[in-house]
């Protein structure tokens, strides 16, 4: 069973696993700094909505640390800044937000003028949300394997395992516990361009599992499906709006298309950490737009013509009625999700 | 305006860019035997139907050259091996066996014995297929035109541009004719994976020709729609049965399914040598699969995990329900095909 750890809290210290050099190399990077966290998220070191709310809280500890206030409210206005700082390295996954927010609120809620102790609460609240993450990954397998055939060829779209998570993954955490459950499953891996998500990672982590597993460009899907090689297509998820409007990967709309075309279910996996109450629909999502040479230039190699004009949007949002179900680590919700997903997140644990 | 020559015959040989390395090197292959031609098609340094259609014509030319055969008979049978081994060269695009066909055709209606006259005839007429592609180009952009709004922005998958054809191009030739008409028009490429054409050749023509372009990832297109930036899409072809079904390149299906979804038009432009009436539906055309490694290796480099399995189609087939209309060189065609194509393909000049 797959058992490389996306990020690990060492002496101190957060190392956490470069996905960009991946599967060629496994290398961990050393974050002495919370900048050095911000600029991982960042370049995509750590990606993967679950996997960067958990390195912003460690981040968080991280960069507090380091601080020598005079008193605690001037801890707290610093720790608030490096908050700030996390918050704003990418736009769309609201997991990082939440998981900021989370650790200022544990920061707030205890009464202590001990800044050891302080600190001290900012790290514990972060292996909280990282150990929270790894069983809200195993719930999530076990409400979603019930949805899954005996015999199933499942498309998959970028990467949401063990990579984008603390645990077995969202859509992949499904995935091996079907399989685990004795299943025939046969994953088809979208490659995703432009970073190649699909291509480098998933592949990579079902390969480790021994989970039969084919690599496809992007622009196979469609005819995929029309080939009748695909049972049913799941997905993670970035943001999830309270309609049930699902920010994800770039393509992930395209993929949800085709699969009613075809009359398939599209399932998005996701944690409660991912729905985002406060918004009502995909359209308040905001959508970060990535540097031009993502597509432009390829190892370093330049595959485009020089000054070409580009459209880099990391994720697009998928409307609801495109998707099926969305498998929750607290059960299972349906249209209208408008209702569901305030039942689902507002509960411990249950199916819709 | 563009002028880039595809392929041209010089001091007896043919010479064809090696499309291979475009946009970053512009070099000419120079083929002194009809098995280099064979090779540069069968590596896509020549590629789109339309140009290995010219460039099989070329190469029979140029194979019979250098023949030594006995007599007529003899000279016939040994023609009709290298047509074999170049139609061989890939499966898909009908324009190969086509051009094939038609200089086979003009020899064997070449009543003379003395072999220089027939290893001429040969030549002559891979000359007209030629000119005659350049002709249909120009007549494919007219009809195409008329359908064009005064501001457009047009997606296009893959390159039915210059690069796929002798002349302005089947798709792009369209576009650039809009281009030339005083029209408002704004290309987004699809970058075309595996091979890139999108990115490399498509974009690299529009900027020649100073036609506004963006570059996208195939993934993105279908969020590109949602956003309400596109008009109209419009691609090329390499083969069209006779109900209308287009097999073009892998990734066109997805386009044409999301095109449906966004109520836009999905225009085919292709010369009538491209439509073949004995084919009656898709389902009858072969697909080529092509190498693993044109997914899991860029560059030379390797980016999947050694060992995973690929699916690599190079080509996917349009149903006839998802074409708003066929652009051909003799009019444009639309639903019922079965009745529109066999009147287009049969007449000369004229729009049903």
């Amino acid at each position: 069973m797959y058992h490389m750890e996306t990020m690990r809290w060492v002496g101190g210290c957060l190392e956490i696993l470069d996905q960009t050099l991946l599967p060629g190399k496994t290398e961990y990077i050393r974050c002495e700094h919370y900048t050095t966290v911000c600029e991982a998220i960042r370049r995509l070191s750590v990606r993967g909505a679950p996997a960067i709310g958990a390195a912003a809280a460690y981040g968080l500890a991280l960069g507090a640390v380091a601080l020598r206030p005079a008193g605690r409210a001037e801890f707290i206005t610093a720790v608030e800044q490096i908050a700030r700082d996390l918050s704003a390295t990418r736009p769309t996954a609201v997991n990082l937000q939440w998981a900021v927010d989370r650790v200022l609120g544990a920061l707030r809620d205890k009464k202590s003028s001990n800044i050891d102790i302080l600190k001290k609460t900012l790290l514990t609240e972060a292996h909280a949300i990282y150990r929270e993450d790894l069983e809200s990954n195993r719930l999530i397998g076990e409400f979603g394997e019930k949805l899954i055939p005996q015999s199933a060829a499942i498309l998959t779209h970028c990467n949401a395992g063990a990579l984008a998570t603390a645990g077995i993954g969202t859509a992949l955490g499904v995935i091996r516990t079907a399989h685990q459950a004795g299943k025939s499953i046969h994953v088809y891996a979208d490659e995703t361009r432009p970073l190649l998500q699909g291509a480098r990672l998933t592949t990579w982590e079902l390969i480790q599992d021994k989970i039969p597993v084919t690599l496809l460009t992007d622009n196979m899907a469609g005819y995929l499906m029309a080939c009748g090689k695909v049972d049913l297509v799941i997905v993670g998820a970035d943001r999830i709006a309270a309609n049930g409007d699902v920010a994800n990967k770039i393509g992930t709309y395209s993929v949800a298309v085709l699969a009613k075309e075809h009359g398939l279910p599209f399932y998005v996996a996701a944690p409660i950490s991912t729905i985002d109450l406060s918004i009502a629909g995909g359209q308040e999502i905001t959508i970060e737009n990535r540097d031009e040479r993502e597509v432009t230039h390829f190892a370093g190699q330049q595959v485009a013509p020089v000054g070409v004009k580009v459209w880099n949007p990391a994720f697009d949002v998928t409307p609801n009625r495109l998707v099926t179900a969305i498998i929750t680590d607290r059960g299972v919700a349906r249209l209208p999700y408008m209702e569901t997903l305030s039942v689902v997140a507002g509960k411990k644990h249950g199916v819709c």
